[in-house]
């Protein structure tokens, strides 16, 4: 924490958690504060904390927590960093168990990803893959359902029959789309039909209403759950 | 258009397009072209063009062109430029017709929320306004149902039933949501659940879903668009 940085509001709030669960805090000048930041404007408190450790793939096949049939998310060529942290946000706000990742042309937790997250990053795990085709091989072994977000496709995402079931929603990149190979192994393609004159959504806003989809079939929009 | 710049692929793009249009172009230094840009990485071309000039608020809610009922996003204290800029992208994507925004603690188009919104400012009308609470009070007399996306709101946006009525959405602030006296005016209120260990959405990710939900209730999800 900052020298002299106001200790009331959310400055008190972190203090006190800090506490409660036992976290060491230090006070440091802002000038060393602000050098070990990885944002641009740190608001005077900064947590160190152990990197994100990447979950295997097969466990985030195989059922969830409460027995949740698996609602993956899986980004192909997603490259910008406020994207990830984005979809990461929208998914686990509906419902996603898990994200999978490619390691290489890909969008890494970069503290912008984080900061889009808004706290997702350390809920929702992450498998981080050498290819998104293997991938979508091993998840369709597993029994999930793959479904690809095509703008072409002939059936549109609110006609999706298999959201119930266990199911990847398989997102590409900004501006390219899926990948070919990554398209043929998607066992379902669907599209979000979009007004002219503009073509396509941002991927973050398509992760959003493909991943609310998922939700309001699975019966969640009916049941609101209590909000702050 | 920058001295040297590759006059290939989208430049060749850009070239034959103002060719076609008669627009004139001119080559600078590199220098001098980075020197007026207004983002941080522009890349090899600028365009000069007009301001984007203010819509009353009295024609937005009038019946636009085609006589579709209207279909206004009206943001409330919305900051955020990049926001702004998503929100007025996924709402032109799902056919909406004019969005209105508050004069004051408000983001404005900047280059940031031009960039984000991928050519949405150039197409969907704006009005800007001194009070949102007024302006609401506007669009109700001019027969348009406002609705209000509030987090502890009792029904859900999948329970929205004024949907293929003309109709403004109404979104609030990152963070704050909508200020309590343009809660009051808004005739619905509807919430967008949210799983919990989050209680929220981004804005651009609500205005995104609330913007398809009114697409998908006024039969556009049924007949996609041709996609590129």
């Amino acid at each position: 924490m900052a020298d002299g940085v106001d200790e009331a509001g959310v400055i008190a709030e972190i203090i006190g958690l800090a506490q409660e669960a036992r976290v060491p805090m230090r006070k440091v000048g802002r000038d060393q504060l602000d050098a070990v930041a990885l944002t641009d404007a740190p608001q005077g408190v900064i947590a160190r904390a152990d990197a994100i450790s990447d979950t295997d793939l097969r466990m985030l096949a195989a059922r969830s927590p409460g027995n949740r049939p698996p609602f993956l998310l899986v980004l192909d060529g997603v490259t910008d960093p406020h994207n990830l942290g984005a979809v990461m946000r929208s998914g686990l706000c509906a419902g996603a168990t898990g994200v999978v990742l490619g390691r290489h042309r890909a969008a890494r937790l970069t503290p912008s990803a984080v900061k889009a997250a808004a706290g997702a990053v350390e809920y929702l795990p992450i498998a981080t893959v050498p290819g998104i085709p293997a991938a979508l091989a091993v998840l369709a072994d597993a029994g999930i359902w793959t479904v690809g977000l095509v703008p072409a496709a002939p059936t549109t995402l609110w006609d999706l029959r298999v959201a119930t079931e266990a199911v990847a929603l398989v997102l590409g990149a900004e501006g390219k789309g899926l990948s070919r190979l990554a398209r043929q192994r998607c066992d379902v393609a669907v599209a979000i039909p979009v007004h002219p004159p503009l073509d396509s959504l941002n991927v973050s806003a398509a992760a959003a209403l493909a991943c609310f989809e998922v939700a309001r079939r699975r019966g969640m929009a009916s049941r609101p759950e209590p909000m702050g």
